[in-house]
């Protein structure tokens, strides 16, 4: 039974819990509080020396990190991942927009409002990640006019992983309304079976 | 034949460069300046609503985006991404570290310190860019004095992906000196045969 290090009300690891409520599939959970330092101690940094989570543990010890990367591993052979090489390519592609267009902008304007006090220094930057993260959601709307998901036209890991921070970008400032493709999308997520909601 | 929209210059677009040469697979380049507005066309925007480079266009038709989606695209089939699961998960765990932990920092910095003016506001961002990117190269440095590469065990994307920017961390302000395994690995990278060296 593989275990998952990470902090239930992070949307990167939300993504982990998601896949494998989906799956139906048994494992751990330990509670990893980064935003209190659990993942900058000697011994979690011997785990991950990256001092992040998500980070998926398999029974004989072996560590995988980056949530992105645990999804695909976990989903190999299973619907959300998509054999065709091409739709695997295009599931890549929304992956790595995520970790780079998307989760900068869209997680990081809802941790600056939720997490840190209104007079942070880091307040300031909020008006820019509501731009940028407005941008990606520009992108993925277009994208959404055309197919119903993000994991080469089927459901899958891609849209996992952008519903983690896109269901809770109002935390962040977003308003979704302006996004009606990507609001019915979240919908069509939350309507698989074995949805599992992130923790509040 | 495949089509690559890119500038010579940037380390993502230079990572699709050295995987077509080092696959010795025919290829068209066309020259896109993001620099200078290239990407943000109607005409360019068609291609790929997100705006960047590089991008991927086939004979069909069919494009893709994000570097490191391309690369895994590429490279399917050939000795640079694993077949086995789990050295293809550590593979994309490096990936996704490099565009999440590596590129944001390592890039950036150059970007600001090669094409900003010296008293352009963004010259602030320096000192963190430099803190943050010097974090990741203790990664990596941590990572390769136990195994020789970053894809699987043996050379291959990962590493074309991180030496892209690695190489040329020099231009941000990094001095490589203080990661000596890491330069011990550009050198493994550099005498890959076909390897192909960025533009100036």
């Amino acid at each position: 039974m593989p275990t998952v290090y990470g902090l239930r009300s992070s949307g990167n690891c939300y993504k982990v819990q998601l896949l494998l409520e989906l799956l139906g599939q048994p494992y751990r959970w330990v509670d990893t509080d980064s935003t209190q330092g659990a993942t900058r101690t000697p011994e979690y940094l011997a785990l991950n020396p990256n001092g992040k989570v998500p980070l998926l543990v398999l029974d004989d010890g072996r560590r995988l990190a980056e949530s992105n990367a645990i999804l695909c591993y976990l989903a190999e052979g299973t619907p959300y991942l998509p054999a065709d090489a091409w739709d695997r390519a295009r599931t890549l592609q929304w992956l790595f927009f995520e970790q780079y267009s998307h989760e900068p902008y869209i997680a990081v304007a809802r941790f600056v409002r939720r997490w840190l006090p209104g007079d942070h220094a880091r307040q300031a930057e909020v008006p820019r990640l509501i731009e940028r993260g407005a941008q990606a959601l520009d992108v993925m709307e277009q994208h959404i006019g055309s197919e119903s998901f993000f994991s080469g036209g089927a459901f899958g890991v891609a849209d996992m992983a952008l519903f983690a921070y896109t269901h809770c970008a109002a935390d962040g400032g977003f308003d979704l309304s302006r996004w009606p493709r990507v609001t019915a999308w979240l919908e069509r997520v939350r309507s698989q079976p074995r949805f599992s909601a992130m923790a509040a």
